[in-house]
């Protein structure tokens, strides 16, 4: 659960990031910036704060900002009946990004690993105006550099509550007190 | 055909304008930025500069560069085969964006219309942070307002060489002289 109070200054600061960047929204996706705590309370360091500016049945595009040192946990995007799965490419804009995925594990990897599950440390390093690729099925996971970062991502479209993420305590859907 | 001259500087056009709206392209984008004329020979009115980031089997993303009062003329997006058509969400990032789609004429419309064939006139003023989604078989053309204008392009894979355009002097696919 993630209480107002926290909601509100994670909005704020990721005005600020946008602002930062010269990335510029509306002011209702102002309104509409989802905030994620993966319901384990500790959003500082797990949690993402996403703008999605279109998802429709065959595309999706969105910016993800992070918080500095802030963690995506690992998971992937299944297959869902016909649909072959998410396939998203993150292109750093502003800040760095630090990117897991499967294949050979990196000697020293720059993240901060958090607590919790995570099982792949293939590691790309997203500078702005890098991008890479994921195909559906690969497990992943990311964490911004120490001062913050954005990606956008360019995607089929998203079905976010149908993710599988690798810590079973984890849940995707933001829940955020009425007070 | 556009000359080399005519490539270099619009290139370097282009970049300027990137720059100027903090948007982020690596060297090797530098190198492949895509300069149109439309085969019109008049690529300060009718042309577009395209950096493609990603375009796979399943999705598509660009920044499409407009020098002030530039044209991208009238076209739609067919279907081929078993590919309903592209799909494109155009989010203006910078300046200025003038869109004309099928629907009700607008009455005193903001752009300069080129010479060639135009048909559709429904108005659709672009600023920062707006956008926008063309459905596939629809009529489009679109000018930028008097400072330029930057638009990132979110959709289905793109196949530019198979778009239809009204007017039928026009061949999408850029020719750039040697010399």
């Amino acid at each position: 659960m993630i209480s107002q109070q926290v909601f509100k200054q994670a909005v704020e600061k990721t005005l600020w990031y946008l602002d930062h960047a010269n990335i510029v929204v509306t002011e209702q996706e102002k309104q509409h910036i989802e905030v994620a705590d993966f319901s384990l309370g500790d959003l500082e360091r797990i949690g993402i704060e996403v703008v999605t500016y279109i998802n429709t049945d065959r595309v999706c595009a969105k910016e993800l900002v992070l918080f500095p040192f802030q963690t995506c946990p690992e998971h992937y995007h299944p297959v869902i009946g016909d649909y072959p799965g998410k396939e998203e490419t993150f292109r750093c804009r502003w800040g760095k990004m630090f990117l897991y995925v499967e294949g050979t594990s990196t000697q020293h990897i720059h993240a901060i690993v958090p607590e919790g599950i995570y099982t792949v440390f293939h590691e790309i390093v997203l500078h702005p105006g890098e991008q890479y690729t994921i195909k559906p099925n690969t497990r992943h996971w990311f964490q911004s550099g120490p001062e913050g970062g954005i990606v956008s991502e360019f995607s089929t479209p998203s079905f976010d509550d149908l993710d599988i993420f690798i810590d079973p305590r984890i849940q995707r859907k933001p829940e955020i007190t009425t007070e």
